[in-house]
């Protein structure tokens, strides 16, 4: 995967995350796929409960998905306006295969062997089985979340523009992408584009955040 | 706040994301107060659906406070080790109060007057209006995991290590720190600190992620 040099990257993560808002208006110029790869390498390395990463991410450029996502979508314009969108999705169960799975992965990885693991294993299966599946898909969404919010620190940082959307119905995205075959359930999208500075009145608008005297308690 | 200069957050977002691990024990050392401003601004930067923030996030550094908390954790001891344990807490209703506050807070930001914001308000009324209680809560907690995912960021850009936690009994947190009365519910933990690289089994292990091919789906 390519890297920027540091001095490319020189960046102050303040000035990125002032920089970024929920664009509702993109302007159609296409993301270049290097930035769209570290983006989703930053996705990728998120943080996540266990280290589980209980989900996928699809990736959707074809204008005619687009379209059928954007009437999913309330009709919002920038799902077709940017780029790329990236569907978050959870799975739908978390079952053992998964589990056994994440299992070889660790012991392929770091060469331990799958029996040191046991207790581990264990842990993960017997908190899955004390939640209802209704628990367990808020779990998973929660985890999304967090790559969630290193996807959209990894685009400012980048200075890309990036939308996060929860206002779709995700009965029929899914089906636009078949997702219950894949056994996953979609639960945020993520457009990725650039700002329309001239049709989207937010776009020169101040960013609006809680007085951090309200937001932060001391103990 | 303070701010460093450029030269010195000179990063790849990259390599500070592959650094990063969530430390199951760190080393007693307190991370300098500048640092964990920064953190703190990243944190309130973050995005969050329409922008309401439903949460508030508890700093404590009390080492007596730090001791139940850890009860409170399972005993876990980064919870102890670290110097600063940030708790996240949504808002246990979200009521009108909060969204008018929200308006106002628009209002002096942007110079626009009430009136002209009283669609946007109706929307979010509408919408907490719609969902059960347990919805809003979810809800609430999906936005702070986007705030975690961001400060997890932040951290490891200022190499601060910091450990999300799930696993802590909720009402016994809410207890300790009060929180019924001021409205909230504890969700996620984030202790800030520095890794025991001599006693956490973790500290050398590499970093196991799902593979891209399985993580990333192209449609």
């Amino acid at each position: 995967m390519n890297r920027q040099t540091i001095t490319e990257t020189e960046m102050d993560l303040i000035d990125a995350l002032n920089w970024r808002y929920a664009a509702k208006r993109m302007n159609g110029q296409r993301v270049p796929e290097e930035k769209v790869e570290r983006i989703k390498e930053a996705i990728g390395l998120s943080a996540s409960s266990m280290g589980l990463q209980p989900y996928s991410i699809l990736t959707v450029t074809d204008d005619e998905m687009k379209k059928k996502i954007r009437a999913a979508a309330y009709n919002q314009p920038q799902v077709v306006e940017g780029s790329h969108i990236l569907v978050f999705a959870a799975w739908k169960e978390i079952n053992d295969t998964y589990i056994d799975e994440y299992m070889e992965r660790i012991s392929d990885v770091r060469g331990v062997s799958l029996e040191s693991l046991a207790d581990f294993r264990n842990s993960i299966k017997k908190m899955v089985a004390g939640n209802s599946e209704q628990q367990n898909h808020e779990w998973a969404a929660r985890q999304i979340y967090i790559a969630l919010g290193t996807g959209l620190t990894a685009a400012a940082v980048e200075k890309v523009d990036a939308t996060p959307m929860e206002g779709f119905v995700p009965e029929k995205v899914d089906e636009i992408l078949g997702l219950p075959a894949q056994g996953l359930q979609s639960v945020s999208l993520l457009v990725l584009g650039y700002r329309d500075e001239e049709n989207d009145f937010l776009a020169g608008e101040k960013k609006v955040r809680r007085e951090k005297e309200k937001l932060f308690v001391e103990v």
